[in-house]
């Protein structure tokens, strides 16, 4: 029995991720749909990303992994099916897949172009019924990439942290959990084989964070003063013991943060 | 393998929506269950049969598809199973399934009377569990309609929009989506055969929205302001381009919106 | 086909409910999985005892039940996995499975402590993914409790309602619905055999409340006034006929409440 993930910013509130549901069920009726999230903030591709890439390789190998969210609906970007080691993802091509194929190079990217596997007709608002759906029941239903369209010489992939030095890398908040934890895009790998050394700081709106814990209630530091953990997928997140980074420190999804490994001492914070 | 979908307002935070399902899955372990929303505004019939709407026609023939918002529990409207075109509805008989039979005259409706098919006890506060998921069981099991009750010669249906002139409909917002979108009452088919004219003017609130777009982005017509456009199951919306047109035109369930195909020029907007 | 519940604190915009349900994919692919709730307040022990109640014997036997609300993890408490009647239960034992245990006095609990069950590598922010999920998966797959670890002589039961007095009981708001009913740790077997006399008060915040209804809608009584009512699953709430008693009255979880039985005349109200 395979499986299709589903991914979007649609809500729980309307009548459109049960609309994907029935289009593929009424096309595999065998398939299982499992939900990653239904919540990604509106039109948010690099929360999408990032929510996809902790989610996609707990499942069994072969899953399809079909994310909607798609600010450009109606545009000009390419639908698109990608095949990346023992998984298909299905969905548009504006980096949503981004974190996900960093991991494997020889992904192969399709634009979907075969119109006999999608809706009769395509409404110009709502892809992921008409294309998107049809072509994630095609693929559980064995239907070979190569028949789904057109292969691409790479999928959109999101811009990466910037070494602005060899001791100072800038990046993003790139997601905000359902604990106010800020998530940003700096990755273990990213770092020197050491990982973060015993001084460092984390810059992100007028905050410095200085302090690393291994987990949400280690004790020792500043009691209330901002942590940075490494989540269980492996990025940088700011953290604070018993209420919400985000709120308490005015973070948002997209605000930059820097992260000095060689910092001078602050005399304040 | 048979379909059960599930459409509340019992919200996420409670048991109330495992309880249908365990009930579901104690009668009938081998069905498929599949949510269509339990975030539908609390006791928002119009919204609910609007959702129900959308979903319906894409789960596979024979669906059965259970509806549990139900301001009137423990009063005096019937429990009732329909059954009509390829599928069946559950739920009380207060108009929630209007939009839905609405397309298909020849639905039969029966009164769930047989209390040999419910829960053993039935509570005043939770028919959902004692009397719709036994009920949506039975279907799925083969249970004959007609020995679920007794025949009405009709179900409650809501008010449709009113044809006030020639060229004037008279209706209300419905549903507001995630994305603050006002679905209005207005269907295509409620329209001339041309569709809407060039020149038209929806008032809703203050306002009187006078572009329509074909998909979210299009571009052209005044920038920031309102329009209309046709949603994908086809009722007419009220939208922004990057911001809740709920919010910013101050617009809620239930109020009146008033569409002219013929209306004089307005000096202002 | 055996089937497993998850109730968490996780909330629906993140990747961690869809990595409990990758992991246990992954290692049972026939097993269906059932969502009781991810919506619990965070780290709301108290909340997620009583929607765990509220839902898990509507489920077939056998049935697993796995709730993931641990404000401890990373600390000390144990992991475990408990047999009571005809269910199982996984999480942490900190007493999040309390109203259930309670109505099987010779449940056995087990500490989880066999390695090789469980993920090859413990992050220490993730114990669901890691522990939780693949016990869940292993007891769906037939492993008997003696494999999985310890018996330990009891779980960790949440403190009881108080018995203050012949004639008045002391307990909390343990749980909010969508709808603001305040749910409070009174059970119906907590009282008399007849139940609430006719002259009752309940005490909550600065409020007074002493009329009961049947259903919400019940006419009679003073209108607006607060009223109590037996929850479906016999526990008292504290209601309003259409707004949110806990908004209303400001009452949150957690707030004592006292139930008088034989109480003075009140002059207001």
């Amino acid at each position: 029995m395979s499986i299709i993930t589903l991914l979007t910013d649609f809500g729980l509130t309307d009548y459109y991720v049960a609309a994907l549901k029935g289009v593929i069920l009424s096309r595999n009726p065998e398939v299982r749909i499992v939900d990653i999230s239904h919540e990604i903030a509106p039109q948010n591709i690099l929360s999408a990303a990032y929510v996809l890439f902790g989610a996609y390789d707990n499942f069994p190998d072969g899953t399809i992994h079909l994310v909607v969210v798609d600010p450009g609906v109606g545009s000009s970007r390419w639908p698109i099916a990608v095949k990346a080691g023992a998984y298909f993802f299905v969905g548009p091509d504006n980096g949503v897949f981004s974190f996900a194929l960093r991991n494997v190079p020889d992904y192969e990217a399709f634009a979907i172009k075969n119109e006999s596997l999608l809706a009769p007709k395509i409404s110009s608002t709502f892809h992921g019924r008409d294309i998107f759906a049809p072509i994630a029941a095609a693929l559980s239903l064995g239907v070979p990439l190569g028949e789904i369209g057109e292969q691409l010489p790479a999928a959109q992939l999101l811009p990466e942290p910037i070494q602005v030095s060899p001791y100072s890398i800038k990046s993003s908040i790139i997601h905000i959990d359902r604990f106010g934890n800020c998530v940003t895009g700096i990755q273990r790998s990213a770092l020197p084989k050491n990982g973060l050394p015993e001084t460092f700081a984390l810059e992100a709106g007028n905050h410095q964070v200085r302090q690393l814990k291994r987990y949400y209630l280690e004790e020792g530091g500043q009691p209330n003063a901002p942590f940075v953990i490494w989540g269980s997928i492996g990025f940088l997140e700011i953290s604070l013991v018993s209420s919400s980074a985000a709120e308490q420190l005015g973070l948002r999804i997209g605000d930059t943060v820097r992260l000095d490994l060689a910092p001078k001492r602050s005399r304040d914070r």
